[in-house]
């Protein structure tokens, strides 16, 4: 057998064992897709051409919130709930801040002790490393496989504030932002354009003596919302609160992803998001992969090696770039 | 005169207002690099073309902090400081959260009103909409816009936590964080990846009752940061105290900037990294300009419109992308 049917073969394998459900196998098929190196990428294109038509049926559920707002206990408690209700979960984290060395703590399994330990749980800490293409590229690919392998339920967790919000939300059905009781400036310091991108605002800690705050923060969140657009069409985004710790509001918020489903599916929103989501990542991808082509191309790459050194001369990189993008990509080309 | 000789001599006349230091010219010009119209492009590029001479003088200083740390205060104060000690300076914010609506409060002149009527200071509000290839494109031609009009420090300031971190760290020299006292969990919260960016840590709001804290919190960030690779050979990161109300701890944070300055450009950190920077602005460029040239192509963006087509019948848009982006830089092209 030759090099090359012996790696369809594994990846053959690799991929019925991932539709099997079997969480080893899902793990490797991830790191596949994330590697960096080019075979890896070709197998993993590969992987991807199989799994694909057994894509696109769980709920994809985006969870964001800052540092201290107990994303873990939330995520714990919730996650555990589902399963009770029926569900298998995967949990999946995108951090964009990591980018340095990865010192990343999103998704370590051991901030979820119980669910890391339930047989219908996957967590997935997050890929270090700096991607071509943004954080959103390979998640996409990690979204697809998590899928095949049939998980129902994925909470894509995400961090702060800025961008990782809006690429996350341009993977997911319904974007959850969880927020704990505030006053005064911490009130007011959450950045609209973060309430913005909420389908479910969550105040989390709404128990013992938080509990007057909680509710005063609601409201507060409440009247902010009713002035931002909405996001699906008869949709108010509701403001819930509840305590991860004491396993309170759970099941008010589960109705209310339920509900939020329900309307999505008969208003087309759903499936409007999802097409406009397919067409999201194939932009980037082409994108990403005609600066990959590019770069591997070495005729191309001495030219560019050339206004580099016109660099140092004072020359606008602005004028430089726009001039080399015009002659590569020409209207007289085939 | 013709068409092309009238804007010609217009971007001749705004450019030397500019390089005259006339506030209204450089608004003027910032608006129009940050324009996304065709025509403004191109003159924009004739303007850069012609102050980029006159760039890179400046001390560029990035200043990250999230939302309630009191970063408006805080450059108040310190933009006060340092016009006393003879500097002229403008204000720049960068803020990616805003994409969507561009609802920003950063770079907001009610939020500095001493400053904002201060005619050796220059503050510009954040840009709103969306440009492609991030926020960091148009940014470094504002920079260079400041640097032309004369102004000697430019004060960068961006939000919380993640890429837009990465972004302005890509545009400056010196990267100041602005924290507050914290305990617990917030003094936890504060993510590895953001501190490993910082150059200078401060402590605000160092005052009254919470100096205790201040200083805890100043102990604690300086342990943390002892573990974390340096970012300049020598230079060990600092945790400053410092309190923007009482106009406390500016002194000694001038003199830290002024050090900081003064090793990085005798151990050529600083001409290396300003050197990388240029590179780096003419990657971005150049990768956007070929994504710009590549939607300008109505041939290209045929099969382009193909390719989506066949999104539907579910086949992986990661193997769409790569086949195309072969086809399109492919290694028999000139």
């Amino acid at each position: 057998m030759n090099a090359a049917s012996e790696h369809s073969l594994r990846i053959q394998t690799l991929a019925n064992s991932v539709l099997a459900g079997d969480r080893r196998a899902l793990s490797k098929a991830i790191t596949l897709v994330e590697s960096a190196q080019p075979l890896d990428r070709a197998l993993a294109l590969n992987l991807l051409d199989i799994i694909m038509p057994y894509t696109g049926k769980a709920k994809r559920i985006a969870l964001s919130g800052s540092p201290g707002v107990g994303k873990s206990t939330f995520i714990e408690a919730f996650g555990q709930f589902l399963i009770e209700q029926g569900e298998t979960i995967a949990v999946l984290a995108i951090d964009p801040s990591s980018k340095r060395t990865g010192g990343s703590i999103l998704g370590d399994k051991t901030r979820m002790p119980t669910l890391a330990n339930n047989p219908k749980a996957y967590i997935r800490p997050t890929p270090s490393g700096n991607l071509l293409g943004g954080v959103a590229r390979r998640s996409r690919e990690v979204i697809a496989l998590c899928e095949a392998a049939g998980y129902s339920t994925l909470l894509i967790e995400t961090v702060g504030v800025g961008q990782s919000e809006t690429d996350v939300s341009e993977m997911t059905d319904c974007s959850i932002l969880l927020l704990q009781p505030a006053s005064g400036d911490a009130l007011q310091g959450i950045k609209r354009g973060i309430m913005e991108m909420a389908d479910i605002v969550i105040i989390n800690k709404a128990d013992g003596d938080l509990l007057p705050a909680a509710r005063h923060s609601a409201a507060h969140y409440l009247q902010s919302l009713a002035l931002m657009p909405k996001r699906m069409p008869d949709w108010a985004c509701p403001v819930l609160l509840c305590s991860a710790l004491e396993k309170t509001g759970l099941d008010a918020l589960h109705e209310k992803i339920r509900e939020y489903f329900v309307l999505a599916k008969e208003n087309t929103y759903f499936s409007k998001k999802r097409s406009e989501q397919l067409s999201t990542w194939l932009e980037d991808e082409t994108l990403a992969e005609l600066i990959s082509a590019f770069k591997a191309q070495p005729e191309l790459q001495a030219q560019y090696q050339a206004l580099q050194q016109s660099l140092a001369s004072g020359v606008s990189p602005a004028r430089l770039a726009v001039e080399f993008a015009r002659k590569i990509i020409a209207p007289t080309q085939p």
